[in-house]
């Protein structure tokens, strides 16, 4: 995760003026300042789980037409045209995703959800897109469509606090921060030496109908790891993934003469990530032969 | 392999006339009846595998200026202008590949490998096709264009042997008819139940730049295995496979609730065939999070 | 399962005279010729399953004064004292376990088994001994004690017609012969190379507080198998087993210089039986550092 | 490893007074505070190995008369009569492996050897004990008692070398304290949840002739592991050792019926350990019906 040079401190929030604990806050809940200033009275927040925590007790507790309002002044998903009104986190928050680069289907199937999406709810589909791949995105898009108000409402609310949690790691330090990041790594283990296998080519690869592709191209080090984890720090987007193993090279370096047509060349690993805050170890144990590969944790 | 309703036996061939004997086997070697009629001389023989054995003594004993012309009889490979000389064999050889029907890329690819070969040596590229895909054909044409006059007739040589041994147990039945045919076969164990996994969606491509794509698509039995073998009775063609096995499907039906994002769906396992008589057992010991694949036998 | 020289033919039973047929299947049923007399009429059988089918009828059928002095007529297990008046099936059924060989801890055991049993429920306990290691029939002995006593009388028929079939199977061959024997097999691949492991060392051991040891000592041959499988052609016994693999032997045999003291030598694969006629499947997957092992089918 | 309480630190050492260095380092080579006077010029040592190294210096810098009177000052192993004459340190490292409780039959067999070995060799068989099982050293005795007398000698001072090392990183603290010690670590899978197998009962055994038998009994972790690794903190013992995994008590607490005889009971792996300062981690990944286990590392 991207960690802004100005990081704030929380002993500093806790003690800061009041205007500039808005200030600096005041952009964490879209376009709702209120949300900070609420939760100023809360102050001295022990932990940064708790000064969210706070935050989102203000969210719960508003009268539901103030709820309503804040959360309508959410930026539609993927929409060319109400990206003039993204907030800048919105913004890179989405763009993360390329939803600000759509394709012409693409872009004609999230109007599509959403259009019914607001007239069926009266407000915009909200997601924690940080947590999600498209494909992810559009399958919750669908089964969420077909909920009824009330769970919808919460289900926003819910996501609201995702989002925010996100933001507030990324703008503010201190104790019991709330690091809850997902991590995805690799091990492999070469089953002819009984040694970690070094220098193997690894791929991670998106898949999917709308999948973002290549995502990391590296190699083993002396651990038999990557360095650093295919993916740390930020939450594993729910989708589907490859990762490649140049096994068939790794073994062609140490036999001679290497096999001009190995049975395994490269292994392709494929599965699917559902918790983003989850722990996935994918190890490979290999040898010219064979393989095998689980999660682990 | 398709077996012609008609095949001769061994047992009819060892007693007909001379003439019957040559009208059976001519078309054996490539516009070649003398083979045929040269070994008439060794009957009565024992097996297919004899009379495949001495019509190819014939061939090697044969003056070199009858070898060459007996091999310059052969069509190139892929050759769009050269199908009107095709024999019929050559045809559905060269057809099960899809060699008559190149795209024109690699249509100028064979017409530039071939015309060098052709300049080089004198006489046409000759290989085995049903032992290869186009991948393997391609690398094996490039490589043993690199090889001296003296090795490459001898290739040329060792490879008709292989087709028309293919050839002769197409065409006739009898004790020591040389089956020397591979075998790919799969098993799928599902390890949480310790019994075969039934009902597992198989599907067997070929891989690779020129590769002819699905192959096979099934279902495992019972006993977990498919029925018949993925590929049985025919030799093994040379190149890069694909398996891929519904594992998460499978799963799937047998837990409640299924998982809406499982960590294995379709499970991909890539290997390579070297040895077109060879036996590839390729296992598949699976649970909803791990497998373990290797080649077998 | 050793066949008698002089096995009979459902053909045979079908047409001789009543009194040979009697003669030859009144031994099936301990001490109660009475089943194959009353069997006859059902002649001629189209299968050997049949006939059995046939004598369990008039078995079931049989009023219950009848059954129990039937079910009274049998041995008691492991009973010293009651040797003498064993039939020669039971003599070798029992023998085959080595319950005439009890040890004198063993023989009291059996005899408190015994004694609280016959008094609880008026008859011996009934177990069909071939499907049974010494263990497991002394776990069975001591949960059937206390079922009540209905649940016991059905338990002492089922383990009767288990019985029964066994000895029709080893006296009658014809259509339909009950072959419901489990089958143990094993099954070694070499993960460095790709191909069957041949020439390991694999033991079969039984074990338990009172396991019999070694049953078998052998090699894989070629195919990585043994040969004839460990256990088949008669009902495995339910119990524990351990397979030892000599793994370190074998890849000391294939590498230059051998390791003084390899990670894997004797590789222990420890295991129950619970299907005495399943179809067990242990294969070893195996690298000089790490091995796979299931159960296969 | 045990750390005195009162460890010295490097800068103590570096600063005190000649006899305070003598006296803290005097009996870190067997009967010889010479080493430690002659390697106090070369303070200040910026790190614990470097000062292990410069006495290792004086020691092979030494007379060959001086260097033998201090190989032979060494006891002989699991001598009775030689105990009276054991430093402290000694008497440690030959008590952790029984060396000093040994039965009438191992006594006798080391003291032929150390017999035999005395007369070929002029000094008694040194070994760094802490780095062996009694079955290790017993094959090194008769390995090297077929050596060359130089060999040997060097044998003897590349073994004084591991000793000393050891026991300075029990004395004195500080950067570079060669902490280069091993590690047996385990790790279990439960591959039907893809999860860690948390509460699983593991126990690591000495085996062999002369072994130890049972080293730890545990229980892995909610992360699958056991807390604190199996053996930390002091050299691997070169020997053979047997993991067993309580995986049948595991699965049974989470199915419903557990199953009476489990395919899997107790797992057994059984492995070698030949590097005393290498990393073992042996993980199980399991299924009630199949398992792995490699070294990985």
């Amino acid at each position: 995760m991207a960690t802004p040079a100005t990081l704030l401190t929380l002993a500093q929030l806790n003690e800061c003026s009041a205007a500039d604990f808005t200030a600096a806050l005041g952009g964490i809940f879209e376009h709702a300042p209120w949300v900070a200033e609420a939760a100023l009275a809360g102050r001295p927040f022990p932990t940064v789980a708790a000064l969210h925590q706070a935050m989102m007790v203000e969210v719960r507790a508003a009268w539901r037409e103030k709820q309503l309002a804040f959360v309508r002044s959410h930026p539609e998903l993927g929409s060319k045209i109400a990206r003039a009104g993204l907030t800048d986190a919105s913004q890179v928050e989405q763009g993360g995703l390329g939803l600000d680069r759509l394709n012409e289907q693409e872009f004609v199937r999230f109007q599509t959800l959403n259009s019914a999406y607001r007239k069926k709810f009266g407000f915009p589909f909200i997601i924690c897109v940080r947590r999600h791949t498209r494909d992810s995105i559009l399958a919750r898009f669908e089964r969420r469509s077909g909920h009824d108000a009330d769970t919808e409402f919460a289900a926003a609310l819910d996501e609201i606090g995702l989002i925010t949690r996100l933001r507030l790691v990324a703008t503010v330090d201190g104790p019991g921060r709330p690091l809850t990041t997902g991590q995805l790594s690799t091990h492999v283990l070469d089953q002819t030496s009984g040694r970690p296998a070094a220098g193997v080519a690894v791929a991670l690869y998106e898949i999917g109908v709308s999948a973002r592709g290549l995502l990391v191209m590296t190699r083993t080090n002396d651990d038999g790891r990557t360095d650093p984890p295919l993916i740390v720090g930020e939450p594993l987007r729910i989708g589907r993934y490859e990762l490649q193993f140049g096994v068939g090279a790794y073994f062609a370096r140490r036999s001679a003469p290497p096999c001009a047509l190995p049975f395994l060349d490269v292994v392709p690993v494929r599965f699917a990530i559902a918790e983003p805050e989850g722990h996935y170890y994918v190890p490979l144990l290999a040898t010219p032969w064979s393989y095998t590969t689980c999660r682990g944790s």
